[in-house]
């Protein structure tokens, strides 16, 4: 179980959070877009931060997954939720902002997620699976709840699953090669995070199947 | 363990079969009229019933989960389907009463899963939690699975979590307090569906997000 | 554990990888006609194939499930996905193939799912659950992911759930009266399978809920 300790724990622990915040304000704008309540809001904001997370945990079999036994991860998205609730004008304003905050959730929980399952016995290729998932999940739940087209699966939406993928080779290649340190976990975290940002500036996109009639986006 | 024998268990279990029938027939309802098949309102009636158990089963680690062990929480939701399928403008005729009894199974559900989530180990935050996931679960899952905006999330619907909620924290107050017996949560329940009753009557609401524009009701 | 046995561990995994393939085929279909990316397209792909399998093992406790464990099992729906995105018009066209390997695939998971499930210790009804939500669940998350109405539960769609009821139904009886072989399962299989083909050859539907007026039929 070592691996998990790649930072101290209080350091790690402070990264969650932060990633859980960003994802959860991300969530919760959602909620305000589509013009949910105060407990829509706030269930929008759990979801999106937490799902991943607990998807992960419920298929390595760490029951009751961490969502439900640390307090700070529960209460975060709370108070994500209750500053959109109050100042969502704001928050929208800085929506850049928000994007980027979101960008650094995607590159620690593909590596935080990559890195747990490794922990519990998981082989390489579904420890890299399940810290895509970790990072991911959350929103496609978000949009699934939503009743909106997960902008995961989205041909018109900047790349998002590659950076988390690319995050999540670069720690099991190191695990492979038994160079996993705080150093190289942080850079594949800043790799991912960096990769994410270029997508959006630039507005990288997949391609979509071969041969498809383009004009056909009755989606 | 013992917190789970609050009722004697013949009570509890009918209590359980009483919640899960009635939940199972909002579920057929909106399958009928999605115009679902007779396939369609079984799966969307056993969902229903016992979406939420099932979540907080796989969260506590309870499994197989009750809903695949016990015959009867199988078979409920069946008979509910078969009754909806034959009757079905007569049950919408009494849609008031399906909507008591639904209250009810609120009541019951928000109660129960928080007593089994506490007596699995979880700390009481997160077992209040699981008790309004058990509570909510369901309806959820129908709605998710109906191609529609959970009703639990919309501002346009009387107030659905803040009973389930009420009844959760009562019961979480009572453990701290040690004094959770059959009466208080009895009360409980009774507290959490006379709550869901007064909302349905007098059209309580959750507010939205501040400044959000009210003209904007895409939705 | 025996049970699990029924075929040589060779020949049920390349069974098992051909239901795969299929049922990966018709997610990564459905996500070229949504017009998502080539990632659209993968996630799909698994989401279909592995979709029913983990919901199963998760309810079991077979942790951490087949989908993560078997680098077969995973894959081979990414191949899927490849095949779809440089030859999707070529797969359109044999639409009905495609639509017969499906059938198989149904068959085949509906027999494994439930064989699988009773080996963990579950009853008979519940294996039987458990059987057809393998076979029935990965479409179900499909149809969820790509925002559209499940399939299985629409009326307008032929018979889909019946043949791996059916299937199911075979092997829990076998069970029952400790007659389960190679043969009984495969005839299991096979059945299921020339329901499926009965039923997309003959368009059978299911019944909708009585005195449903067919007018209202605005889903």
């Amino acid at each position: 179980m070592q691996l998990q300790q790649l930072f101290s724990p209080s350091v790690q622990h402070t990264l969650d959070v932060v990633g859980i915040f960003v994802f959860a304000i991300s969530g919760a704008l959602l909620a305000v877009r589509k013009n949910f309540d105060v407990f829509g809001i706030a269930v929008l904001a759990e979801v999106t931060a937490l799902g991943g997370g607990l998807f992960r945990d419920l298929v390595i079999g760490a029951v009751p997954p961490a969502a439900f036994t640390d307090l700070g991860y529960f209460l975060t998205p709370l108070i994500a939720a209750l500053v959109v609730f109050f100042l969502h004008p704001h928050v929208e304003r800085i929506q850049t902002g928000v994007l980027v905050f979101d960008a650094a959730g995607l590159g620690l929980f593909c590596v935080s997620g990559t890195t747990k399952a490794y922990s519990y016995g998981l082989n390489l290729t579904a420890s890299a699976t399940l810290g895509l998932a970790t990072a991911v999940g959350g929103g496609v739940l978000r949009d699934v709840l939503a009743n909106e087209v997960p902008s995961l699966l989205r041909w018109d939406r900047d790349l998002y699953a590659v950076p988390a993928i690319v995050g999540a080779t670069m720690v099991v290649l190191c695990i492979h090669y038994d160079t996993l340190t705080p150093f190289t976990s942080g850079l594949a975290v800043v790799t991912a995070f960096v990769l994410r940002l270029l997508a959006m500036r630039f507005h990288w996109r997949a391609p979509r199947a071969w041969n498809r009639r383009s004009t056909v986006t009755e989606e």
